[in-house]
Formats: C-alpha cells, structure tokens, sequence
C-alpha cells in the first residue's frame, strides 16, 4: 500500500512508531502493536503500528522522528507499507529459550534485528530473559559481543598497542580514570577510554570529566583527540560503538538482571581495538561484588572472554568498602582529581590509580608497573597530559581547581558524638548527592572530611552537602535523616541489625558498562 | 507537575501512552519510555512517556486513547504528573527468573499491574519468558487463574451446576462448540460458553457463531441470554473475563511459547462459573498435541488445575488427523452446522460432539451420556435450542442453511489421478482458506468432498475454494499450487520426504484459549 508521510515530530525513546488511519489499517489487516515495512527507493524499516481515527488520514502515514532520521522522509514523501514478517531471529530467541546453544551465525542476526528496529521491546527482553535463565556459555559470549562490534562503528587507530581500563563501578566517588587516563597517556601508550554517565550513582567518569571539558565527541573527533595525545576521556553513548547494547539494557534494567554485561563490556573494548586491558572489581559490602570469591569468579570470566576476542585481560579486586577519595559528585570529583593530578596526596585513590595504571604498564612488559605510575603521577608529566588532552577535547587547559564551580547551598553535618568511622554506607552516600541534584547539577554532591577508622569528636564536621537549588538541597536533607550514612562509635559493634517484620525487598544495582 | 491534556486520538495496542514536551520531560528528569503517574482528582494511571519538541507544547501532556478511557479526560482538564517508582512485582518477577517459587500475593501483584499498565511491554514478556523457562508448578498456575480472574469480570448465575467445553484447537473445521452447545442447553444445564475468534486458523467458533447472530455481547446482555435459554455463544473478547490474559498473549504469540495457557483457559472457565469442564484434545500429526501419550500429560495438568479451582474436569482426546466435517470458513461452517442440527449426518461431526456433550452428561450423573446426547440431537430439541439462542442473541431465528451467503467467487480443484484420500494437511487447509478471505471475509473458506480413506478418481472434485473477492481466490489458488493440502495414492507409501538442504525453520502455533 502507498502512503504518504505525514511528520508527527514524535520521539518514541527510540522505538519506530508508524502511525495508520484505521481504514488503512484494516485494509492492511493490522492492529496496533502489529509490525510493518516502510520502504522507500533506496532504503526500508520495519515499525510498529499505532492506529488512530483523528490524527493521520486516510492515504497517510504519521511516522516517529526516528522513522523520519533512519528512511531520511520529509512530509507528503510517498513510501510503501507493507505488513512485516516475523523475523527469523524470533525463531533463534525461541531456541534460546528452550536451552539451544545458539551460532555466531543466529546470535549475530538477534542482534541485527535488535538493531535494526526488526524486533519488540518484548521480543529483545525475552531474548535477554532467556540469556539469564539458561545462561550463556564462553563461546555464546563471545559471538555476542563480535556481533555487537560488527553492528556498530568501530575507531581504527594506527597502532600495535591499545591499552584500555574499566570499572564495574558501584562505588561513589571513583574518579580513578581521571588519574589512570593521563597516566598511561604521558608514558606514550594509547589509551582510547569511552565512559559512561551515571545511571543510579552521583557521577559517573563521563561527567565528572565534562566538567573540565567536551565529553559528547563524535567518534572521528575521539579518533583526533588520541592520535595527538594518546588519550581521551569521551562520553561511549554518543559514539555508537556497540548500539545494541543500549537496547538489551533497556531490558535488563528495571530487572536488575545482566547476562549481557560481560559481552557489551567487551564489545565496547574490541570497537576501539584494545588489545590489553585491565578490569577494576571493587569488593565489600557497599559493593557490587560483596566477596573476593565472587569477584574472583567474575574476574576468570572476563579474562576468558578477553582471550577469545584478542584482547589480553587482567583484573583488580580493589577495596569497596567505601568512597575513593573525599569527594562525590561531578565538580567535586572533577575539582579533586585536578588537585591529585598537581600533587595533592589523597591516599586511596593515588594508590588505586597507581595499581590500576601499573597493571597495564607490566602487561605491555615494563618493570615496576606501581612505581612508575606513581613517578609519572609526581612528575607533573601527569598532570601536563591531562590538561593537553583537556585542551584538545575543547575544555580549558588552564583550569585551576578552585575555579571548578560548586554548588553553593551547603549544609554541614556535624558528629553527635565522639568514635571511630566504623562504616561508610556507599549506595546511601550516592542516594543522598542525587537528592542534591547529582549528576544533573553538576555542581551538587558531598565532600567527607572522615574516611573509615578515622577518628571523630562530637561537634565535628563529618561531611557536607553541596547543591544548586535550596529545594534538592531540603530534599537531600531530609533523606539524610532517614538514611544513616556513616557510622560512628567507640567499637565495632556485633549486632548490625534487628529485624522486626518482613523487609521490604529493596532494588539493587546494575554493574556498569 | 501540573500539565493540561491534549487528546491525540491515537490507539497505540492498548498501551497507555503520554506525550510530553522535552522541557517538561527534563524539568522530571524523564525520556522516552520511562514511566509516569498521571493523577486526576478521583483516579490514577501509569503511562509511558514518548517526548516531542512539536505536537504537545510544554505545559501540556498528551494522551492516547488507551489514557483518555481510563482517566475519563477531556481537552484541557488538569493532571497531577509524577515521575512514576518500579512497581514492587518487578521484585517478584526477578525472583521468578533466578527460579523462585511465587505466592498467590506475588502473582496476584504482578497480574494487578499488567492489568493496570504498570509494567511495559518487555518486563511483561520477562516474566512470560521466566515461567516459560523455570516452570510454573500447580499452586503457581492456581494463583494465575485466580489472579486473573480477580482482575476481570466475572459471570454471576444463580445455577448450582454450570457446564462448559473448551478445545485446545487446530483443526480446521472444528464446528462442534455449535452442536455442543444446543445439546446441553435442550437438556436443561447451563453451558454460558464464550468463545475466540480466528488467531491462525481459518475461523474460530466466534466467527462461525457471528454468521447466525451477534456475538459481541456484555456480560450483563450475556447473563440474560443463559439466563433465558440456558446456553449461548459468545465471543470473549468483548467480555474482559480474563483481562490479563489478552496482555500476556501478546508477548508469548510471537515466539509461539505458551506457559500460561492452561492457567489462562481456566481462569475463563472459573470466571463463568462453571463446575464441570470438558476439554476437547484433539491429537495427530496435524494437531497441536502430536501423541495420545502428550495428549495424556496434558490432560492431567488440566485435570489437577480444575480440582484446585473447584472445576471438576475431563478430557476427550480426539481424531485430529483432518477437518472435522466438510466445511472449512466462518459462512460454510454456519451453514454445515444448522445443516447438522437439522438432522444431516456429518458422521465425525456429530460423533464428536456427542463424545463431548455425553461426557458433561455422565459428569453431573446421568447415564448413558452418548445416546443421551445422539437422542436431543436427533429429536430436532437442539435445533430448536440453538434457535432460540439465536433469536435471545439477536439472530434471525428462521434461516436457513441455503441462506447462508457463501462467497460467490469458486474455483473446483480436481484430482489428477485416481486413488484414495491419504492425508488432508490441517495447517494447510487453513493457509488456503485463510488465502482465500477467511475469517475476516465471513463467506471464504473450502468445501471438501472427500475425507481420509475417501475413494478418489481421476477427474473427480476433491475440493471447492470459495472466496468474496476475485484477487483473493487467485492468492488461495496460487498458495494452493505450492502446499499440496491432500494427498491421493494408491497406497500408503513409505517416502515421506526427502531432505535435500537444511529445512527452513517454520512457525509452529500456539494453542487456543
């Protein structure tokens, strides 16, 4: 059937929306929720159908703003509709579900059609679903993630060696990449890092570093930036690299459910070549991973994996316990790393940089890895690659940490009595920066004057919260109150909790990718 | 946020959808696909939010139609928007996916918010998908039919024994609902069947009923029909019976899996009343249920559910090896079944619907059920039953089967060769018939002259396709040409088929609720 387009100026969370007149619609024999295919001369799409008796006529077809980028359409364009065929991916996904092994050759189709808009939000979760019940093994995970490779774009970069490093986040505060980035950059080692924004934490690496510059780059502009300094720090959701992963978490996210993890990580590091690589596994109770076994469990798994995709793989069980350095937030992280760049000992997180940074340097055959990752950080030679690849990336190369811009409503909270930091609660620390505006407000966030075990009198200041507007700052306020998040006293005290009724099951997070 | 509605006048499938403009969309902290409450003075919503720059101004909010109808909203009138929390089954459904066993409040929960349009597309098809994948045990697929009955409404007759008769479908031809149905109401017992239209079949008993009367009644008009004449055929879809059923059947019918099929067939049943129950199996190499030993297991699976539900239940494993009776198409099978009522001898036909109406009898402790039935059936009181149904439903009470309109378009296929009826292709027949208009065209199907073990000479009509439309008959002739639907020889022979190169996958279907 031909139609003519009508633009409706829609955007679907990037679902194809194509919108019928009912006529046409049962001309056609579909429904709403049915699929069909938009074709034009050179290029086609399948959508999902919406019906309506008012908003598109007869003889027209309303399209989503992302049918209107994909097919290039302008209004009264005239296109073909057509009802779609059930994808054979469905028929792949069903395997899946009954137990199958699936090829590279069905996996790869999955994730062309998850792609290409070919199949369902509820067809993609069931995939997903059927990932996490019946697993996946090594073989299954690799295909995945060449699959995702090969359905994105790629940064080619002329050289033998590409180092890379990732966190599985969950620990507030962690501006560790600031510092391992520059690092590894200043010793003459490409080092191409795609970070993310923060999902449920108070800053994730993509904003901190977008404080001090231009993080959205395209992935020429990233291809740039590397070529002149070694290395980047550049937001991974504008660059395409591995597209089907920001739908399969789509479905994984209100879950809390991660088959996918391993493969998208991967992919993402094989989209930018990386042929070493170190995996940071924060460990504790605050953490995501809550005991060295199990971390070490995910740690085999990512190195395996990296073997099968060419890509050598070491791992860091690091200490979880509680946030890297004082600051949560963007600026405040932002503000931090500078000063640790320029010299500024803050111990946990030098000291983390500095392992992270060493493990690299030993995988590509240098001695004293820890060293001289800690020499290059003293040196300055750090911090001058910093503000280089600050200055390429668009930002100011000059910046001075105390012209980093914080939020300016504050609030101190004081020690009501005397003791120890018995313990820092990680997930109500980040809870209580998004109250104040984080990641959003980039100026909002908490600076700690007290880390684990140290030493408390009653009247001091333990933290404070920073925030843009006086409204988020209350909020934040009132969270705290319900929310203990450091815990002082005399010694560690054995019972941790009374529990009186069935608790509520709270939402737990996602690892990072 | 308080935003004035817009009504779009769009049917997105059922889904609550509400367009906000990406100022107030940020203001929220929202984007596309999140979820928001929408709140009216008396009643609440949760809707999933797309984002425009153009069609909704900021200050606005647009709403679908699914919206509208719920909130009962007009142009302009005011609503509470709040971005919306996970809804607490989410909790439930993870627990299913690591393999948890769930309790009657979980499930109820989780069929509460498919319902209410809490939960998307995908995490509905998660949960479909875990069930599917870890199993769902008796007390499980108890609490589904209850829920499900909870959440919809139910058919409230002052009748100590209420019957019903329910077949796992995928036969073509299957008109015995129509017989049935009389036979039980003559006899004085209470039978309010509901019944589906066509999913891939060529008609469902629906479409073979709509042809004698209306059958898309409300409860209340369906209550007075049984209430009146004791029977009637009804379609469930306009009924909201099971209303969560019609959710959950969107995500399994893609991937043809089916894990609440048997919760979902007697949360029907439960919600009508019925105490008695009779399923019609039918088994074969064209059937659903390929073995009489799969048949069996089947049985038992609905046997135990109906004790847990208070419906005593039966099952009759049945021939499906071919089309019950001679007419395959909502008109001819009217038409073959009046014809049936009024006292013409369909042999299989009226064996079957003996089988299945005697049963019921012996069930509620008459004996001789088969005679029983073959007696009511005979003596013209079922042909005056359904009549009287018809006439209660709305119906022309007087017609008669030669008035029945067929489509006047015809093509006779003829046998080539001369020999005996080997195979009829069920799935075939319905491909062809479906081809041909059916169910939509109520006047398209095929009439078969000859059965199983039927005589055949060459030259000799084996079938009529009839159609409404020119174009239709010749898209049935030409799929005609490529799926033999019956097979003549001149004995059995033993080459089934010859694989040459890997077979494509097909879509296999999913059993009728």
């Amino acid at each position: 059937m031909k139609l003519k387009v009508k633009l409706l100026g829609l955007e679907a969370g990037g679902k194809p929306i194509v919108v019928l007149n009912r006529e046409d619609a049962e001309e056609l024999g579909v429904r709403g929720l049915s699929r069909v295919v938009l074709k034009t001369d050179k290029k086609y799409l399948t959508g999902i159908v919406n019906v309506t008796d008012k908003i598109v006529k007869k003889g027209k077809v309303g399209v989503s703003e992302e049918v209107r980028k994909i097919l290039n359409l302008k209004n009264n364009f005239e296109v073909e509709v057509e009802v779609a065929k059930f994808p054979s991916s469905l028929q792949h996904i069903k395997n899946k579900i009954k137990g199958k092994k699936l090829s590279y050759e069905e996996i790869f189709e999955i994730v062309k059609d998850a792609v290409d808009g070919n199949l369902s939000e509820g067809e993609i979760a069931s995939f997903v679903v059927a990932l996490e019940t019946k697993g996946l093994d090594l073989d299954e995970a690799a295909s995945l993630s060449l699959a995702m490779v090969e359905t994105g774009k790629k940064l080619e970069l002329n050289k033998k060696i590409i180092v890379d490093k990732h966190s599985i986040g969950g620990i507030a505060g962690d501006k560790t990449t600031l510092i391992v980035v520059p690092i590894i950059a200043a010793a003459g080692l490409a080092i191409p890092k795609t970070s993310s924004r923060a999902i449920t934490g108070a800053a994730g690496s993509a904003d901190r570093a977008e404080v001090l510059m231009p993080v959205s780059l395209s992935i020429e502009e990233m291809k740039k930036v590397v070529e002149k300094t070694n290395g980047c720090i550049v937001w991974g959701g504008a660059l395409h690299l591995a597209p089907a992963d920001d739908i399969f978490i789509q479905a994984e996210y209100p879950l809390t459910i991660d088959p996918l993890l391993l493969p998208s990580i991967m992919a993402k590091k094989k989209a930018v070549g990386a042929n070493f690589l170190v995996i940071d596994i924060p460990t504790g109770r605050g953490a995501k991973m809550k005991t060295i076994g199990d971390a070490n469990l995910l740690a085999k798994d990512f190195i395996e994996l990296g073997a099968r995709l060419g890509i050598k793989t070491q791992c860091a069980i690091t200490d979880g316990e509680q946030p890297v350095g004082y600051a949560i937030g963007p600026a405040l992280e932002a503000r931090e790393a500078l000063e640790v760049l320029m010299g500024k000992n803050v111990h946990d997180l030098v000291d983390k940089a500095a392992h992270l940074a060493g493990i690299l340097f030993e995988m590509i055959g240098k001695k004293n890895g820890y060293e001289l990752a800690l020499k290059i950080l003293k040196s300055r030679k750090a911090e001058e690659k910093m503000r280089e690849i600050i200055a390429t990336q668009g930002g100011n190369e000059k910046i001075k940490p105390e012209e980093i811009e914080v939020g300016d409503k504050k609030l101190d909270i004081i020690a009501e009595k005397s003791g120890i930091v018995l313990w820092i609660n990680n997930a109500g620390i980040n809870e209580v920066a998004r109250a104040a505006g984080s990641p959003k407000d980039k100026g909002a966030g908490i600076l700690l004057y007290k880390k684990l075990n140290d030493k408390v009198l009653k009247g001091e200041k333990i933290l404070t919260i920073y925030a843009e507007k006086e409204r988020k700052l209350e909020r934040a306020e009132k969270l705290l109150e319900e929310a203990k998040i450091v815990g002082i006293g005399e010694k560690r005290e054995m019972l941790i909790q009374h529990v009186k009724e069935i608790p509520l099951h709270k939402k737990t997070f996602i690892l990072e990718r």
